[in-house]
């Protein structure tokens, strides 16, 4: 059994690695290297897996793990510049895929091991990445 | 291989126990315990994996699990009070992981053991569950 | 110009004549009169219309729109019974329409004259409805 | 008869005068301020109406109208910061209401004077923006 | 007030006139004259226009609009092809204007002229077409 | 870690098996099976399983993916007839799992074999077919 909050939130970012050249950085990223950032609308869905409490009829509360992603995620990266202003990033490169990595660590480390954590994550409505801490 | 189909149907529901004092039901299940019902337009995908028919190219038709879906789940669920209307939740609180629980049962029977099946239920667009009979 | 912030509350209803005959409600209302109550999420876009302030380049703040919905909206009807909790249907069918005109009036009221607004309120995917106070 | 293309792009910006004082600007603005920009992906409605030729059944050639809103829009925009990269925002805010003012004005110009033209905007998947001109 | 209906058919097309060259044919209609035929799922939006019947709460009644829709539109065109099984399209292209134009014609004949008709036709996600019979 | 890429085309179709009867066809396949097409947008999302590159930060470049999915899929099923157009189907009935098959085997030849590959594939927003290669 699996349960799912989505949330969404808004950034900025470029594809960037600083100890690459402007012409690798280029070469390899394309527009998404922009040096004055274009954003997203994020979709992130949080999957939650384990067994349901048969006493509440819930595997976990859906307003407990709604209030965990706005404080934890949201409120970190909603309306900000990932690298810019998150620390997270500072040294990692703002992929789809790094995104899912650092969100899917912060919840992980929030969550009762008892769940398995799965992260789905939509930089647009046709690009779309999932990561199970594997 | 697995294919699926969608449907949808409308709902009343609370979230309560009969066995527990108004005071604990209001404090563990918040507005979702309102006594006079709220409701949703519940969005149903039922997925059924399987192996492809070589002769007619289907892995299950899906006129058919389109039928069995409205017949089992849709006309017994939509447009009534789950907690009132429908037996299945007379002494089973209707949380999403629960209703899962009870289509997923009432389609199992139903369906040919050849196949695997499982059950995404949106009860908003925010909140999804997810069974697959473990 | 106009603009719009798209809100959701969730609400059970059932359309209902208290003047009538059971009999009547069925025949007109059909299975949407289950005595009972179903429910639906329901999507909630407001719509308004002005011109452009060439300081802030906001028509209306969409910060103080969303408020606006949020405190007069989704709180007065969300998780709600709209037969049993919701005075404003007390004596009113709750109807698309009549929930439109319902809301289309709260927010009349609160909302600085010189804006036109219109209401579009979604049932389900597939019903919708749109009222502009004529 | 109207008709409309549907496209999308992504972009950073930030709500911004540089006139007013950081302190001001955040109070108006508030997070849509963060000097370090965050971004949006922006889902563009185009609609174009007049009358249909009745010897293509076309209004307008939807060929044209999609190639005409990615040169134009699409290709100006997309992974740009608007407020350092784009020209037009050099001195505007970029406000959904300005970005549609923008856009409605380069189309109008490309456009045959024959159509009414109306733009309509996502910011997120809950603010929109619709404008013909007025 | 206005209240919707949104159905969906799938069928086939090409754009093309019998009485165009090969050559002229596909120089103006572009793969979308492909001889074979291509196909879509349109998604139909009718929505009409009036005043709310105080008795009922009502504009009309959904599960009559659903009713009229599917007998006067989806039975007619959905799994076919336009141009061959459908005589409305004997002898006019089927492109979303028309076929807009076709649906609005045959609805405006059935329903109550006391009320008003809008017709919107999604052909795919990105394109789309509305007519209200001017 | 999973990413996709979510690209649509447009075909027709008829289900049918040239040596069966018409009889027969039109039993198994009903309405699918008009001998004159009916045709759909599909929505095809393609998922590569893999490591991340520390280097990048991409499990696999998302513009690469893009262009791999139009050259091969969009181009070769866009605007066609998938019955009379394509090789691939001129011996094979194009159900959805019959098509998912191809479109993976196609995907897989040009895949990395360091990758796994699902394929997703919507015939309408109700009916969907999921396939990873088994």
């Amino acid at each position: 059994m699996k349960v799912c909050r989505r949330e969404t939130f808004n950034a900025a970012h470029r594809l960037f690695r600083p100890d690459w050249s402007d012409e690798k950085n280029k070469e390899v990223f394309g527009k998404c290297n922009n040096p004055n950032y274009h954003g997203h609308n994020y979709v992130l869905e949080t999957w939650v897996e384990g067994d349901v409490d048969s006493e509440t009829g819930f595997l976990i509360d859906l307003k407990v793990l709604k209030q965990l992603v706005k404080t934890e995620i949201t409120q970190r990266f909603d309306h900000f510049n990932l690298n810019l202003d998150c620390k997270e990033f500072a040294n990692l490169n703002p992929t789809s895929e790094n995104i899912s990595i650092v969100i899917w660590n912060i919840l992980r480390e929030k969550l009762d091991p008892k769940y398995k954590l799965t992260i789905k994550l939509w930089e647009t409505e046709n690009n779309i990445c999932e990561y199970s801490g594997e």
